[in-house]
């Protein structure tokens, strides 16, 4: 039966980390416990909700964790309920030991708390992916690569294969990246220093959100496996396992112009600004959307909701080429958009009323955003 | 019709110090508006939810306002959607100017937002308040004052009269607040330095607590107004009306006792962390309790809520004297009162298992809470 002393803090830690896997309303009810594995090298923290399963290690070589096994074993306890326990103690060091009938005491300083868990056995397996063969990238890449796609996958189960990210690896080296939720779409290109098996995945956006929020930027490299339904992201001590989406993700590259028509940059936070004023009046009723009118002296801003009031704003530009043109979107594209987007200028590029435009940075090369205009008589 | 230009940051300020008394789903319509009336020497900004109503008045005087005002008038203004406009547009100054049809239009650096407003004449007249004789009560006193009593009102509306704070003055010196749901009482009584009027008032605990919030630390004093049905707070920019509450609030006076069998004095902090620890086993199950032993040797706490576990924490005293004892009560209670004792120890005296128990503490002369015990088998 366990037996263990660990630093109260580091522990906390990495609790939280492997409870984001976890649902306190899963319909699996196993599934709101914490696994907790210890053998006489480290502790295994497992957490999941069925989509994500995480595995965190807290091994006795740890100089923070303070750790000292006196015995091994393996128990499920509530993990919200846990974690609140564990929080609340009052000393620097927690001791941990199981006694009879799957309990446990938990004693810090002069507190003394004993709680009910579950026999192991009851927990599922988690899939396995082989681990040959890794793709590796900086964490720091593969976040920003996330952040600048994820949030531009669908939130509707209408089309559940949109509610995905799409990464790609072909020849090779020539990754991409692509979210779209049909009325947008964000697009990253990179090519791979070192050669890697292609790949072709669908990864939920959520999952990913998640993996943002779990690698922290002490977290230099990420291992990446690849299986059929599965994929794991794997650290030093943190096991990241999703679940793929299944289908055919539709072509995106039709999607993309090569001629425009007009053309102008401007300043990303001016514009994102100027995009929540007008979101702020549009939004005032259904479908609002802003009218954008470049002309060859100004280019200006206009939403007029009849029953709340209009916003008429002069934006300003650093550079301006091509033909007048007035185009009306729903703001919220552009202001999400604006905000993935790290450069301090963002060069728009318009084909006409009805055709998407796009957004790039200057300096952010491979990465394109693109947004369906809204028609308006 | 109204024109000023004013600093835009303080006219946020003044704007959500306000909205506090204004619930945008409020079932008279016009109560979700701000009015906004402009004189030749300032500006009233009023809210209400029909319960609470604010005047802000930012005068001219003020140098940090930068009013300028140009012509006078009112209006009334949807108050959220307003407030997040305001707090949107992009330059220091704001220019506000009303056109036809009860329209304003607000300029601030290249954006120009068109609204649309209300007749002031829709808007409901407060009660007034006769402001003769006020009494005058430092800020930081009457908030502490509030933070000691109001917590312990009750929040249910099965005797409306408890979910009051109950503020006297007798004999033109003793001052009395008292709040009490009947499980637990808070009461502060205070000898005024000045005299003034005999008072005998219930007022809404949920008012106080936007008086708390309204009444920043940086005004001194406060004017304190009575009227049959309702209060004002008032300085010299903030006018704040609260309706009382009609009924006779219960005698709490027979309930302190000046005998006792049992007395601890414990840490403040050390205390209500043990007894956060027992809640969260007691709260798993329903009407949880903890139980405290106090023994010749030690004070210890125990709960045992069958389906999750248990908790035995030993508590260290700075004194103890009495009889041995055993009590059970509701923990969240005992949290709640030394939340809001601000001594580093807590006096607790006990009479009976079960009979209510009394925390003062030694440095806060006249702060007296009293907590029921629930009686177990």
């Amino acid at each position: 039966m366990i037996q263990f002393s660990i630093n109260r803090s580091l522990f906390i830690q990495a609790l939280n980390a492997t409870k984001r896997a976890i649902s306190s309303k899963n319909a699996i009810p196993v599934l709101s416990t914490i696994k907790i594995e210890v053998s006489q090298s480290d502790i295994t923290l497992t957490g999941s909700n069925g989509q994500i399963s995480i595995e965190n290690i807290i091994p006795v070589s740890n100089e923070n964790a303070g750790l000292l096994i006196s015995s091994t074993g393996a128990i499920l306890l509530e993990a919200s309920f846990f974690i609140n326990i564990i929080s609340s103690l009052p000393d620097l060091t927690l001791d941990f030991k199981e006694i009879e009938h799957h309990q446990v005491v938990l004693t810090s300083g002069k507190s003394e708390i004993t709680l009910k868990g579950k026999d192991v056995e009851q927990y599922p397996r988690l899939q396995e992916v082989s681990t040959d063969n890794p793709l590796i990238l900086e964490t720091k890449l593969l976040k920003s690569i996330i952040s600048e796609t994820a949030f531009a996958a669908s939130t509707q189960e209408s089309r559940p294969i949109l509610t995905g990210v799409h990464l790609t690896l072909k020849d090779h080296k020539a990754f991409k990246a692509v979210a779209t939720d049909s009325h947008r779409m964000s697009q990253r290109l990179l090519t791979l220093e070192k050669s890697a098996t292609d790949f072709d995945v669908v990864i939920p956006s959520r999952s990913l959100r998640e993996f943002t929020s779990v690698f922290t930027d002490d977290i230099e490299t990420v291992e990446i496996f690849f299986s059929p339904s599965q994929i794991l992201f794997r650290s030093d001590y943190i096991s990241f396992y999703t679940r793929l989406l299944e289908g055919n993700y539709p072509d995106t590259d039709r999607l993309l112009m090569n001629q425009f028509e007009t053309e102008a940059v401007f300043n990303t936070q001016a514009l994102r600004h100027a995009m929540e004023r007008a979101y702020l009046i549009s939004n005032a009723t259904q479908n609002g959307t802003v009218k954008l009118e470049i002309t060859e002296t100004s280019v200006t801003a206009h939403v007029n909701s009849p029953e709340v009031g209009k916003v008429n704003e002069e934006l300003e530009t650093v550079e301006k080429t091509g033909s007048d043109l007035t185009i009306s979107f729903n703001p919220t594209y552009l202001i999400e958009a604006l905000k993935a987007l790290k450069n301090e200028t963002v060069r728009i590029r318009f084909v006409s009323p009805v055709r998407p435009f796009t957004l790039t940075s200057d300096d952010e090369e491979g990465f394109i955003q693109l947004i369906t205009p809204v028609r308006t008589n």
